[in-house]
């Protein structure tokens, strides 16, 4: 299909001159556009095909970028990032160097704040807004558009409750598609059904018992009605809300058919929407799949297994102990907050509870780590999914930060397994009358092995293991950084002076192992994929420091900055934690 | 008054025998118990005298503790403690070695979940009647207590949420008395408020519209009222909620009548209610009192500055600006996560925002914190008032974990005053064109100076002080540990061999200075009340390792567990940072 009118559209202003006949061509290029793009370079499709026409309206109706437009979570914003004067470079989203899959404020004007983890928008769009208000800027706009899995989520109500007390230009679009990652849960995801399927919430709804004005639903893919509506709220000052039904996937039809696999399909035929065909023989499984696998595994033997998601079945793999235990395997929606707590309340009453959750977003159960399980000594086990740097999503979803913040909490015990068999160990160990609150983290995507169901073996906590002796130089890595540094060591000339040692612990250290190695070595190089103010070979040095080790210590790790987006190996090389990078360092001490 | 009933109450088993008038002399008397003693061993007041109708309500309807029952907050459990087998232990409450002013599990298997924080009783509720109901307990009664201050807040919300789409035997009861600590805010509470003066909230009110069975409202006084609906309603299966309308401080006129003030009133003449006049003249101001005074000066001057705090005026003393200037300071109730992100969303507009907020409760924030504010690298203020030792509230309110949490974020600045003119240079220093965001933790209390209010002076960020010079050891503190460490230094006969520097900033270091001392000194120490897993002695650690520092580190902070409540010189010494506990360390390093 040639285009015809996306080619001439460089602004939002230039969208604003054409008819609305013009307008709906543009929708089903804009619709093409994305798909063309993302079946090469990949990236999420299914969110932002679903906000063609609604994503066409706003710009069209609100005098972007004066008027303030934030994409809540922000993978449904790649029309918007087109219309906005990026369409000639996106075809480099979320590459390294390109631009970033979500919206950021360093990239556009049109960006007014960067997303990535969800239900952010309306906070950010009332301090706007309530900031407008102080400049008396009183005819400006302010709008957040946020999906019906993300508005469930706590901090989104935070944020209505206060701007239902407020004067505030606040416009709330709920994406309504039913859907996250996953379809959505919870009772005010029924309750909001009830308004899809034609029962008109009475002039009390759940909304506006917030102090909103509320109106809707509207039919998300009828341009002209959202012209319409969206124009005449425009008239209206304080809070408002529009509810807006859209199908995730619109326009091609096996996202359509199938919105979980279509949430960020990987390559694809653009026209039919066929998946191309990825080799995975003889492939190493994912981390993900090894814990979902051996959950059920774990489960089928001890009945007091329970398996908690906060809004990540698919992603995490829980959704096998899902289909095999729907009784006791649990997803709550993105609730992390609750997640945490519900898991403490289970493990009150005698529960085994596995709370997978992703690093990234375990950050917003922080307190709940801290004050509802680690103070209370509830063993609860954490499965930190898509721990280290996680690629192409970028800064905002990078795991990085596990490490330095758990280990701080008294009573946690925080692991990392270096390879599949050890991941499953642990799980199989944590099951066996722990005591403590735990923590496994593991990366996102494949691990290393090609047999990866192995007999279980319980593993002695807060013990490390010994992977390679030497003379000169221990290198101690947790977690997958093993592999790295096993290959670095590997491509050494002189290789017999390098030890490397898989602390597999960084709590408790493996104090005895660490004052051996003291004796042993004057050189030590700790490696980690998270952040090094703070991570694990600080808690090295702290021991160091109690031990009185006069050797050096070389920390490698995350440095103190955010990382953007590109490959994991991109990413890895940019904070010296690739095989090149500690090969390097390694050879300059020898 | 003499007791008649409660002396024969050792637990809830004694209260079921009791006839419905018998109880009602058990309220008078319990209430008259809770005044005694809080009266003179100080305490929260006004939220446990508000529920001793439905304390005993509960416990006489409820089979504790085989049923469960969750206290939000927890600080309105003292009839609940008192009632259940701790009343010849209550006059230690709050004490070194005395009961928790919260529940606590470690306590009573009445405290069924430890509290402390806001919002987790839904949660934790509802995660053990799922886990009952898992077990085959099907008739088993799980009852979450909570505050309408509390229940506004995120969490509560995911939690009610989840619980309205299971067949969970959960009892969610709204205590509605219209106040936290301060009077409740928000659009929520507008509607609770509708409820309250009459107006019947439709079948479809918003707690029906999430599934729950509405009951109420009811007098939360009227106790033959409250143990009619309650038996009722245990013989209701899956969510149900019952809103109690009740009085905070019922029964002591003056805690009535100023319910801010007898939240936590210290002493008093228990008949009259009388404040005891504590004196004060000469003593310094408490360290929030310079913080509010300072940011209206500051605000007077500077029209850009902005004053947020989640539900904390009177503690964090921000209501001075919201009186001075109630547009531009916001009480937004417990909602911290949205506090945040309100501030960054208001720093994109180019206001100064200040967010006061408790340490321990910004861990509530993290995410935000990272994602929405030092991702973006907005320049938002968190004054983050009781940091360190909080003392007599314990292990759930310490605010120890700040600067371990926070050092690991990249672009944040983390300063810590050592008295009230560094606060008020450092709130100076923030609105003048600060680049990155910024941590001020102070502590709960009273400053060091008699003058505090002396001329504004710009402090260079990164930049710390040497505070008296020496020969052999150099001590570095960070904030108030200064007062301790300068102590201890004056106690110790060759005080000319030891150096005091204080560093001010945890992030970033002042690296100048410290390679100075570095050359200087092969003994150093570092002194904070924060933990030390992590903290600013691990960011001096791996400086020092960068810096190859040949010499020996000792550092002094909380060590790797959870402290309880106290008086903050008695904890402090637990902790080895009391001036004794300096001393002696520095003493055998000589």
């Amino acid at each position: 299909m040639a285009e015809k009118i996306l080619k001439n559209i460089h602004s939002p202003a230039d969208l604003r001159k054409l008819s609305k006949e013009e307008l709906k061509v543009l929708a089903k290029e804009l619709r093409r556009f994305i798909i063309d793009i993302v079946a090469t370079k990949e990236g999420h499709l299914g969110a932002s095909l679903g906000v063609v026409e609604l994503t066409i309206a706003l710009h069209y109706v609100f005098n972007t970028p004066e008027d303030l437009l934030v994409w809540d979570v922000g993978h449904q914003a790649y029309g918007h990032k087109i219309l906005t004067g990026r369409k000639d470079i996106f075809d480099t989203n979320r590459q390294l160097g390109g631009i970033s899959g979500f919206p950021k404020r360093s990239e556009s004007e049109y960006d007014t704040f960067g997303t990535g983890h969800s239900s952010t928008s309306v906070s950010a769009a009332l301090g706007m807004a309530i900031a407008s208000n102080l400049k008396g800027e009183t005819e400006k706009q302010h709008i957040a558009v946020i999906g019906d899995a993300s508005i469930a989520s706590g901090m989104a109500f935070e944020g209505l409750n206060h701007a239902g007390v407020t004067k505030a230009n606040l416009l709330v679009i709920l994406n309504d598609n039913a859907i996250g990652i996953d379809p959505s849960v919870g009772a005010l995801k029924e309750y909001l059904t009830k308004a899809r399927v034609g029962y008109k919430p009475a002039s009390d709804n759940i909304i506006e018992a917030l102090n909103f004005r509320y109106f809707g639903p509207v039919d998300g893919h009828d341009l002209e009605g959202l012209l319409k509506v969206l124009g005449e709220m425009k008239q209206i000052k304080g809070p408002k809300f529009l509810h807006v039904i859209t199908k995730k996937g619109k326009g091609l039809k096996k996202a359509e058919e199938d919105q979980v696999k279509y949430h960020a399909p990987g390559k694809f035929e653009p026209e039919t929407g066929e998946l191309l065909k990825y080799e995975t023989d003889g492939l190493p499984l994912k981390y993900q799949d090894v814990f979902g696998f051996t959950l059920v595994e774990l489960a089928e033997k001890n009945e007091k297994i329970i398996g908690i998601t906060p809004a990540m079945p698919t992603g995490s793999s829980l959704k096998y102990m899902m289909k095999a235990f729907p009784e006791r395997a649990f997803d709550v929606g993105i609730a992390e907050q609750h997640a945490v707590t519900l898991s403490a309340g289970m493990a009150t009453q005698g529960f085994v509870v596995y709370c997978a959750i992703y690093s990234t977003f375990l950050q917003r159960a922080y307190d709940q780590l801290i004050h509802d399980v680690a103070l209370q000594n509830l063993p609860v086990i954490f499965c930190l999914d898509r721990a280290g740097l996680v690629g192409e999503d970028g800064a905002t979803h990078h795991g990085v930060f596990d490490i330095a913040y758990a280990r701080a909490i008294p009573n946690l015990i925080i692991a990392a397994p270096r390879n599949e068999v050890d991941l499953r160990n642990l799980l199989y160990t944590a099951q066996l009358g722990l005591k403590n609150p735990m923590i496994i983290r593991y990366p996102r995507g494949r691990g290393v092995l090609k047999e990866w169901r192995k007999p279980f073996e319980k593993i002695e906590i807060g013990k490390g293991e010994c992977l390679k002796e030497g003379s000169e130089i221990a290198v101690l890595s947790i977690g997958n950084m093993a592999g790295n540094v096993s290959k670095a060591i590997d491509e050494i000339g002189e290789k017999e002076k390098i030890a490397h040692y898989d602390m597999r612990f960084v709590k408790p250290l493996d104090e005895e192992l660490l004052r051996n190695i003291f004796k042993k070595y004057q050189k030590i190089v700790t490696a980690e994929d998270g952040v090094k103010k703070s991570g694990f070979g600080s808690a090295v040095l702290e021991f160091a420091a109690e031990a009185g080790f006069q050797g050096k210590i070389y920390t490698l790790g995350i440095p103190d900055e955010f990382i953007e987006q590109g490959s994991v190996i991109q990413l890895q090389e940019i904070a010296g934690i690739h095989v090149e990078g500690i090969r390097q360092k390694l050879e300059s001490m020898i």
